[in-house]
C-alpha cells in the first residue's frame, strides 16, 4: 500500500467515526452542529489521525486502538484552522476549496464551532482507558507553548524582517507540535515503550517541520485550485517562511534533509514502519 | 464562617495556584502569556472554584484535594467570558472593571488567549490522578451541549420574541451547566458516592439557574461602577432574560424557591455543607 492509498483508508475509518463522535446537525444548537461538521468534513488529508494509526501499528497494535486518539487530534486540527481563518487571525475566506466557517456561517459560530471541537477533543480522548496520558500529550502540544504559540508568534511576526530563529519556533509550534504529537499518541495507544516513544517523537518532529516547508513552497508554486485555498497570500501578509529566508532550492534541500532524519529515526522501532516510512516521502512529495 | 469570608479564603488559595500553573508573563510568547494572566487575574469572585473545594469539603475531604480541579474550573471560566466579549460574541469592552480582554490587547490574542486558557484548564486536571472523570465532567459542562451550546443559542436568540422555553435553555447550558460541574467535580475530587454525586448536581444546578436570574436582575438595578462590566447591555441587544419575561418581583421569587430547593438537596450530603449553603445564600443576596 503506499502513503495515498494508506491515508485514503485512514480516513475512511476516521471519517465515519467522527460521525458517530459530532452531534448531529440537527440537533441543538443547531447552527453550531452544522459548522462544525461543516469544517470537519470539509474533506482534509486526515495526516495527522493516519500519522497517529501508523504509529500505533508501528508499534505492534492494530488501527482499532489508536481510532479515537486519531478523531481527537483531527477534531483539534480541525478547531485550530477555523480560528486560524478568522478575520482577527489570518483573515482567510477559502478553505479546502470552500468558504471558511466564518463566511459560510457567521463569525460568532465560527468561534464557538471552534472552542466546541477543542473541547470535544478533549471529551474523547478522556473516555479512553489511557485517556490521561493522551489528554496530556495533546494538552501540551495544543497549548500555548505549543500550536497556540505558534499561531501567537506568526501573528506577531507579520510584517517584520523574517528572522531565522522566529521562523523556527513557529513551525516547531504552530506544525511540528501536533503532527509530533500524534506519533507519540500513535504510540501511547499502542502501550509502547519511552524508547519507541522518543523514535515517534523524533520522527514527527522532523516530518512536521518539512511539512510546513513544504506547504510553504506549495503557497509559493500552486494555484488557489490546487490547493483549496487562497495562495500567495503568506507572502502579501509579509508571513514568515523558509523559501523566503533561504530561497527555494535550500528550502527543498532542508525538507529533504529532515524526512531522512525522519525516516532514520524509525529504524529503532519494534515492528514494521513501512506505513510511517512512505508517509515522511508523501510530506515531500505531495502537490496538495 | 461566613459566605464572603469563605470566598475571600478560597480566593487566596485558588490564585496562589493559578499564578503557579500559567505560564509566566514573560514566557515567549509573552504578549499571549501576559493576556492570559491578565483576564484570569482581573479579580473574579472565583465562585466556580469556591463551590468545587466547598463540595468536596462537604464530602469529607480536606480542600486541597479539589485545588487544582478548581483551577481548571476557573481557568475554563475565564476563556468564556474573554470569547463571549468578542466583538462578533457579545462586544463588550468592559469587564470586572477594566478593559476586555480583546481591548486592553486586540481581537487575535483574546481567541487565542482564550483557546490556551481552555486548553491549560484540560491540562491541569488530566495530570490528576482522577483526571479522566474530572476532564469528563467539565468537557460535557463546557462543550457544545453545555456553555457553548447555551451561548451559541444566546446569540442566536438576540433581537427575538423572547420564549420561556429558550430563556431556559440558555441558563441551564450556558450559566448552569459549568456552576453544577463545580460541585460535581469537588464531589469526585473527594471520591464520593454516586447518590452524594447527584446531590450535588442538583444544588449546583440549581443555584446555577437562581445565579443567572440574579445576573439578569442585577443588570437591570445597577451602576456600571458596582458591576464593573456595562449594564444594560442585554437589554439593549434584546436578549432574552427571566426578569423580561416574567417581571422583576416573579424572577426574584423563582430565584429564592431554587435556592431553597439547592439547600434541601444538601440534607442528603455525608458530612457538614454548611459552607454550600451559605454560597447558596450569597447567590441570591449578592450585589456584584
Amino acid at each position: 500500500m503506499d502513503a495515498r492509498e494508506y491515508l485514503k483508508t485512514c480516513a475512511a475509518q476516521i471519517e465515519a467515526e467522527l460521525s458517530r463522535m459530532l452531534p448531529p446537525a440537527n440537533e441543538r444548537p443547531a447552527r453550531l452542529h452544522e459548522a462544525m461538521r461543516y469544517s470537519v468534513f470539509a474533506g482534509g488529508k486526515r495526516l495527522r489521525p493516519a500519522l497517529c494509526i501508523a504509529a500505533c501499528e508501528a508499534c505492534g497494535e492494530k488501527s482499532e486502538k489508536a481510532l479515537d486518539a486519531a478523531c481527537a487530534l483531527e477534531l483539534l486540527h480541525t478547531y485550530t484552522l477555523i480560528h486560524d481563518d478568522l478575520p482577527a487571525m489570518d483573515d482567510d475566506t477559502l478553505r479546502r476549496g470552500r468558504p471558511a466557517c466564518h463566511i459560510a456561517f457567521d463569525e460568532a459560530t465560527a468561534i464557538l464551532a471552534g472552542d466546541a471541537l477543542l473541547t470535544l477533543a478533549f471529551e474523547v480522548l478522556v473516555a479512553q482507558s489511557k485517556g490521561g496520558a493522551l489528554a496530556a500529550e495533546l494538552a501540551k502540544a495544543a497549548g500555548s507553548r505549543g500550536v497556540i504559540g505558534g499561531q501567537a508568534e506568526d501573528l506577531a511576526a507579520e510584517g517584520k524582517q523574517p528572522s531565522a530563529d522566529t521562523v523556527e519556533y513557529i513551525h516547531r509550534h504552530k506544525t511540528a507540535a501536533l503532527i509530533r504529537a500524534a506519533c507519540v499518541m500513535g504510540g501511547l495507544c499502542a502501550n509502547t515503550d519511552d524508547n519507541a516513544l522518543e523514535a515517534l517523537a523524533l520522527y514527527g518532529e522532523n516530518i512536521g517541520l518539512a511539512f510546513q516547508i513544504t506547504d510553504d513552497l506549495l503557497d509559493e508554486s500552486s494555484t488557489t485550485e490546487e490547493l483549496g485555498k487562497n495562495i500567495g497570500s503568506d507572502r502579501e501578509r509579509g508571513k514568515m517562511t523558509w523559501p523566503a529566508i533561504h530561497g527555494a532550492e535550500k528550502a527543498k534541500e532542508k525538507a529533504d534533509a529532515l524526512i531522512a532524519e525522519a525516516k532514520n529515526a524509525l529504524t529503532t522501532l519494534p515492528v514494521d514502519s513501512s506505513a510511517l516510512s512512505q508517509l515522511a516521502d508523501f510530506i515531500t512529495q505531495r502537490t496538495f
